[in-house]
């Protein structure tokens, strides 16, 4: 199954060489991004896609200067809604209308039951929500870059409020979550490159009732 | 690029037709939630596979009897862990170090980093944090899913609580936090299996510095 090849190519690459993903390649990825499910299909978050050198270096110190940021080609960081607008959810509405070519008012039921579920949230459960979306994304992006063989590495350890101000992301009603930083790893640089896969054993992380 | 055309043939299918998913099948969609990244490799998650007819029928209340549950021919349950105890990241650290064949000592500056990064959470946020590692699994399970022509329903609309209860989870410091249901549609019955899916456009999802 390619899918485990891939997957077990990968690794969190901690040095990268800055050479650039190929366009077609960095689509193929984002496509795999917008295609990932979330929950009532909604995509609570927004992508931001950094290739510029400049803006790279500028948020390099919010990520604690690690060096795929600056090393790697493309830094991707995946924004959660930090609020859910009335005006969002029609906007989703009517894109479903449009998509399937039926009535708004034949969606009414799902509108009411998106609302009723935003609305019963408060801030910091609709944030944790929303983010759980992202991390499916998340998900889905790794996978596919895997299978164009260019290296992902998932960052958690970065300064939210610090990389939200350099990117304007709060005024947005956007939280930076987590990032993806894409590019190519540097073997030689990288201690990890080499180092055996380390994962919980199936008999440890599953249990089964056949 | 074969991951785009399985993430579009996917979609959360509501009916299935009971027919069971092959053991290879399975065992190469969990091969792929195994080899999900987590932050820092702990993957704080028990994934619970259950295929068995009985218990499917005894969860399904707890999943507002969603047709998926016994339709399905398994039903995964994505756990998190409600706590990481010293021993859990001791253990995690004498695997890296058996995998690796290094000395545990070796590895004592990452186990204070975990530990620090642990205990300087609250309950809430350490769930939420081991939640959003569950979510990149699901993600790439998904993907697996997809790839062997598996239908595959993500689904967060159930009773936790109810769930946990029916599992024995919360005894075993686990939270029932999302279900991938897996099996093959149902056409006929299944309103969605022809509809068209609906994405935020790249344009409105990314935002790009190039």
């Amino acid at each position: 199954m390619n899918t485990l090849t891939s997957l077990k190519w990968r690794y969190a690459t901690k040095r990268m060489n800055g050479e650039k993903v190929p366009a077609e390649k960095l689509e193929n990825i984002l496509d795999a991004i917008q295609l990932a499910p979330t929950s009532i299909g909604l995509q609570p978050f927004t992508v931001i896609v950094i290739g510029d050198s400049e803006l790279k270096a500028k948020i390099a110190p919010a990520v604690n200067n690690q060096p795929q940021i600056t090393e790697g080609s493309h830094v991707i960081v995946f924004a959660a809604w930090t609020e859910i607008s009335d005006e969002k959810i029609d906007n989703y509405i009517e894109h479903i209308a449009s998509v399937r070519n039926v009535s708004v008012e034949s969606l009414g039921r799902i509108r009411n039951m998106i609302k009723g579920s935003v609305e019963g949230k408060t801030p910091e459960q609709l944030l944790n929500w929303t983010s759980r979306q992202a991390y499916i994304a998340l998900g889905t992006g790794l996978v596919a870059a895997a299978e164009e063989h260019v290296d992902a590495t998932p960052m958690e350890g970065f300064n939210p409020d610090a990389l939200d101000l350099a990117l304007g992301l709060k005024e947005k009603g956007l939280r930076s979550i987590v990032i993806l930083a894409l590019g190519y790893r540097d073997a030689e640089k990288d201690y990890l490159s080499s180092a055996k896969k380390v994962r919980r054993d199936k008999e440890d992380l599953f249990v089964r009732f056949s």
